[in-house]
């Protein structure tokens, strides 16, 4: 049974002033209360990191009109959940987190690196359902609108079900096309990896500096992977686990010599 | 059968200064070729945060002697790992990637926000078998002398028998104490909470900033985990993937309506 109206908090990394949180936010607002805590600047790649060693800045923003509480937070996207649940909302009840929507894919390996699965992560890790949003566009101004009918059922499904302990989704779409989302696909993620290399530059005074540029390469093809399925332009749902033990090597491990 | 001398890159999360990594660096030396790549500042709590949008600084140092390569990167420790991979040490074969000795714990979920571990992690999804090793002591002096023996115990053990792929290890050792470390135990990661709370302070300036503070509870007692085994002063090693995917979940999910 839902809650009349259940309280709903968006984070992203792509900052509070990035087209995908604020298409997330009108579609949360279709459904419940809203509160966004968001990032100040992007935050992207910015993986599961956590302020420590330095305080935080938070300011109320009106970036969402006058009936939407909205915050932007000097940290990062897992700081956002920290501080939405503990200090702004503290007391209260978190029906659900959503985070993104992501401008660009977090499918795939690219999870670990992403913030936007971050703060979804971190919900998951205080106990609250958790989902990440992601579009495999880049573009500042992507249109995100075939997402909308898929993200309410998903957010639907989870604000009815719930999520088991330690479970987070990670949700992610194929660029709009003509064509359309042809259905979600439930998926594992598929193992790839990034080919990367590192240019130097001089800069103005002769030293150097490097860029990283890097390609992700699926090498786990054919295999009911969220990339194949985004690849045939399904949306894709990966159920994903922050307890990171390997149980198959936990016991292969016990014939460990260590003496 | 051991190359006659294997070919280690050292990353860490706590700095190219920090005593750690020169008491990992010094062990390692005693078993390899030893190069080392590491963050220019603390990183720590940095998680699988890579650097996007700006370029790296990277400068050759002096600091581990004439006799071992060492750099000093402006990135992160995951950014340290695929700078020594793709450009440092271009077109060789890595035989093992180790990270740390980290100055704290990352047992439990810290895992997820650690930097020293997602250096290890890092290596694992290009394919290097990799360890990441931590002390349950945040002291900058910490004594690490208790985990030579064991340090050495567990690379050899890496280079002698290698990882299957997306494995990566999560050592822990207790603090240094008189009984010192019983033994070694392989363990799953803890499922555990942080109890966090904001403080807020005033500026000179009459504005606000919050400072995080929080304690890790353990919610997974008697139960085999990696702090079990660590408050009865054992070494823990946790095998760690980074396939994400619960793979409970995903057959679960199967009913889920979206229509």
């Amino acid at each position: 049974m839902l809650k009349e109206k259940p309280l709903i908090l968006i984070a992203n990394d792509d900052s509070i002033y990035s087209k995908g949180i604020k298409v997330l936010t009108e579609i949360m607002s279709e459904m419940g209360e809203v509160v966004v805590v968001a990032p100040d600047s992007h935050q992207s790649g910015m993986g599961h990191a956590i302020t420590l060693g330095s305080p935080l800045r938070v300011t109320k923003t009106n970036d969402f009109g006058p009936n939407i509480a909205s915050y932007k937070c000097s940290g990062t996207p897992a700081d956002c959940v920290k501080f939405g649940k503990h200090y702004i909302l503290k007391g209260r009840k978190i029906d659900l987190v959503v985070s993104g929507i992501n401008h660009g894919s977090n499918a795939s390996i690219s999870v670990l690196y992403s913030g936007t699965m971050s703060a979804a992560i971190e919900a998951a890790m205080e106990g609250i359902p958790a989902i990440g949003f992601s579009l495999c566009d880049y573009g500042n101004d992507a249109d995100f609108s075939h997402c909308h009918d898929f993200v309410i059922k998903i957010a639907q499904q989870v604000l009815e079900h719930g999520l088991p302990t330690g479970l987070t989704l990670n949700v992610n779409f194929p660029a709009k096309t003509a064509e359309g989302i042809k259905g979600i696909r439930v998926a594992k993620q598929a193992n790839a990896v990034y080919r990367e290399s590192f240019e130097q530059r001089k800069d103005p005074y002769g030293q150097p500096y490097y860029w990283m540029d890097g390609d992700l390469e699926n090498i786990d093809l054919n295999n009911g992977t969220d990339l194949d399925f985004l690849a045939e332009n399904f949306a894709t749902i990966v159920p994903v686990k922050y307890d990171l033990t390997d149980y198959t090597a936990l016991e292969n491990m016990s014939h460990w010599d260590f003496n």
